[in-house]
């Protein structure tokens, strides 16, 4: 099995667009090629229609033989009837990636699946490879291709193949929020040809991506993509969501990308077992992508649950321990040393750790500099009650404790997890974002509950050593 | 048993507050004193300090028996080592119910737990009840009393009893943020005197409050509890967040408020057992409140999953499944009534029902009509993409389909889930907050995730029927 080169997929030098509306209202090509001018795109726009000669200050062409440049990638929106003949001419102009926006095949029922192995088999002859149909096809910062102009302009460490368009959009806009951006994502649909193993192999030899994600609905070739993803494992992370584990989502697969989904114990057993990290949805998947970023390894079970207000200390141990974690209790001589500041009064200097409200920020450094030290530790999940902090003490506070954070974190030989717990009040999520890039930027993930940075912690700590490069 | 008449407790009308430091960077009995005059608190108040005269224009005694009125509740801020013989003044002058906001007792080593029994002792001479020590004590919209000027007032159907304050102010705002009040609150600390069952009496007899819901570190009578649990579970959904059920969080647990935890599945079966809902943590906590509070019963399991963007419907259907619940396939006369307006390609209208982007109000209506007719079905949850929606129609689109949405409900005799997914950037939170509180008004629960949604129809469909009123 040899890697498919996909550079100019992900970085065409020169596009066409095939099959584009007068009608602004009508989702058609023109949205590519709106979007490709706005990001700047570097390359070559080549607008193939018919029914016009001039597209947003470009030439039309009125059909893609007339095009006068070498075509890296061709994006087709016309109606899935004319796709064959499409394809002919594509295959005689040695049009190399061809990705299809159009639906109607495999994922309905009647002639769809027919043309589609029709499409697919005239594009083989010619070497041309096909991405989806029915899909959005490639976001790509560094060559600034996308099918959305509000996709982030920056380039990131993950790589995400979605056989889901409005999927993939969510990823990247949860991902984005969380401040984590992508290197490569590809919305790839029914995955007639291209498939989520031949992304998987090209992430893999990719150094511009650092962990992978797949979100998959089904697989033509099980045994292909596990020992692909076996092999992927050992280099980089994978994270992969399988979606149409029950009866019903696999329904919805099969309508959605004509997908045969497979039961749900074979598929997390298979996903273990190659070594990757298998996960439930989105938010799983943008946290796991987010830790895996972050934190290279974590070297054992046992966490430090660091905060002030019992309550979330308490439920948060336990869900720590849930999660497969253990909460060692703090050696004497730690107690011994945290007692000279923390008063026994309305806290607790056990694991949970329960701070008083006020601490000063050279105490709480010195909190953690002392839990760090404990040999049994080996994470520190650090939680903040944002809404109730900045209540008290106002917002410059909070963005002090988060410095301090950040100066005892550096000081820390071992990975550091910050937790800003709101009840979600609009006003602390804005607080929440910048605090967040701020702790980003310092290597320091951010989790919005315990339990989510527990099984993070947890996740990591499952997994071999991947050196961050 | 006989039920605790808790009136004078959570609408005390004189109030007495001792510990008032001059130093307003303190947190003192001023706190108390200031917020009930911001509240507008119609009762008497009275600070207790021998070190001033007056105190925000009131008044001030030197000790509580100089008070020329009845005392229905004190607060208390003093030192704990001058507790006890407060604790005789307050019985010489029939004081009927005191909150300790002093800490320094039973949670702590030392003489801790004798000075604790030793106040309880002096208490019950008088049939002085206590509340705390180590507590908030009490937040009542209708009676204005609170110790936070920021927690809403206006009142709701939720009782809470708490034994860590900073969770109940968690469990306040979280639940704001939700759109969803309560009638009381109660942050009992070591809960020596007055405890979970003695609230959970008073709660279920008051017909202010619908749902009934508790964070518990530990019980002393555990029989009682259960009694109490089985009997309140009869007549209103009780919610149960039992922490400490790990080894750590019951090391927490001990340090926080004293409490002994007891073990994981004993909690949870009793909890079970006695036809109490069993929550892991205060999200948990507030999606459960927030679903019973709204809907009265779900008839069975068969649930419909409505939305666009098929990944999120795929996902979700597994989700459903995950927590007990089915997604039956629609039957052919309702497949054959979506067909007449839902395209096939690009979509589905099994269950998951993918519906596409940009179907018209009148569509949307009877797409819901429809599959609401459905005998099998017996809850909707319809999602909402917001972020993707938003961009692609803009704000007043997506306030059109909720306006669609509350109409088709209105029709429809099964209850319907919203769910309004975003990336969570700011922006979308504030477009949600506005849309949740609407569809609150209609009586539809809005949840962040179809998981969440699922997991609360899922604990809806498990217990009795109970009739609003």
């Amino acid at each position: 099995m040899t890697m498919i080169n996909l550079d100019c997929l992900f970085k065409p030098e020169s596009v066409a667009v095939a099959g584009i509306s007068p009608d602004p209202g009508k989702w058609s090509g023109g949205i590519w090629i709106k979007t490709l001018i706005q990001l700047g795109f570097a390359g070559r726009i080549y607008p193939v229609s018919k029914s016009m000669t001039e597209y947003e200050g470009l030439r039309v062409y009125p059909d893609i033989e007339r095009v006068p440049d070498n075509i890296d990638l061709i994006v087709i929106c016309i109606p899935a009837r004319f796709t064959p003949q499409l394809m002919a001419q594509c295959v005689h102009k040695h049009v190399k990636f061809a990705q299809f926006f159009t639906a109607g095949f495999s994922e309905v029922d009647g002639h769809g699946a027919a043309l589609e192995r029709e499409v697919i088999e005239i594009a083989g002859r010619g070497g041309l490879r096909i991405v989806g149909p029915n899909c959005m096809g490639v976001y790509c910062p560094e060559s600034r291709f996308s099918w959305r102009a509000d996709f982030p302009p920056e380039p990131g460490v993950i790589a995400f193949s979605s056989q889901s368009g409005t999927s993939a959009v969510q990823m990247v806009r949860l991902a984005a929020a969380r401040g984590l951006h992508f290197s490569k994502v590809i919305s790839y649909g029914n995955g007639a040809d291209l498939n989520e193993v031949d992304f998987l192999e090209y992430f893999l030899a990719d150094d511009k991506s650092r962990v992978i994600a797949a979100y998959i609905e089904g697989v033509k070739d099980g045994r292909r993509l596990f020992q692909t993803l076996r092999r992927a494992s050992q280099v980089k992370p994978v994270i992969v969501l399988k979606a149409g584990r029950s009866p019903a989502g696999a329904r919805g697969a099969l309508s959605h990308t004509g997908s045969m989904a497979g039961s749900s114990l074979v598929w997390e057993s298979m996903i273990r077992q190659a070594g990757a990290i298998s996960v439930g949805n989105f938010e799983e998947l943008t946290d796991a992508a987010l830790a895996f970023s972050c934190l290279s390894s974590v070297k054992g079970k046992g966490v430090a649950l660091i905060g002030c207000g019992g309550g979330t200390g308490i439920i948060g141990a336990d869900e720590c321990e849930e999660v497969g974690l253990t909460l060692p209790s703090l050696p004497e001589n730690a107690i011994q040393a945290l007692s000279q500041f923390i008063p026994r009064e309305g806290t607790g200097i056990h694991n949970p750790i329960d701070l008083p409200w006020g601490q000063t920020l050279q105490q709480f450094r010195e909190t953690l500099a002392i839990i760090g030290s404990c040999p049994d530790i080996s994470s520190l999940i650090v939680h903040y009650e944002v809404d109730i902090f900045w209540h008290i003490f106002g917002g410059r506070e909070l963005e002090k404790m988060i410095e301090a954070l950040i100066s005892a974190a550096r000081d820390c030989t071992k990975p550091v997890i910050a937790v800003l717990v709101t009840s979600g009040f609009p006003e602390a999520a804005s607080a929440i974002q910048a605090q967040q890039h701020i702790l980003l930027k310092a290597g320091i993930p951010v989790y919005p509950t315990v339990r989510r940075a527990a099984w993070v912690v947890s996740q990591v700590s499952q997994h071999r050593h991947f050196p961050r490069f």
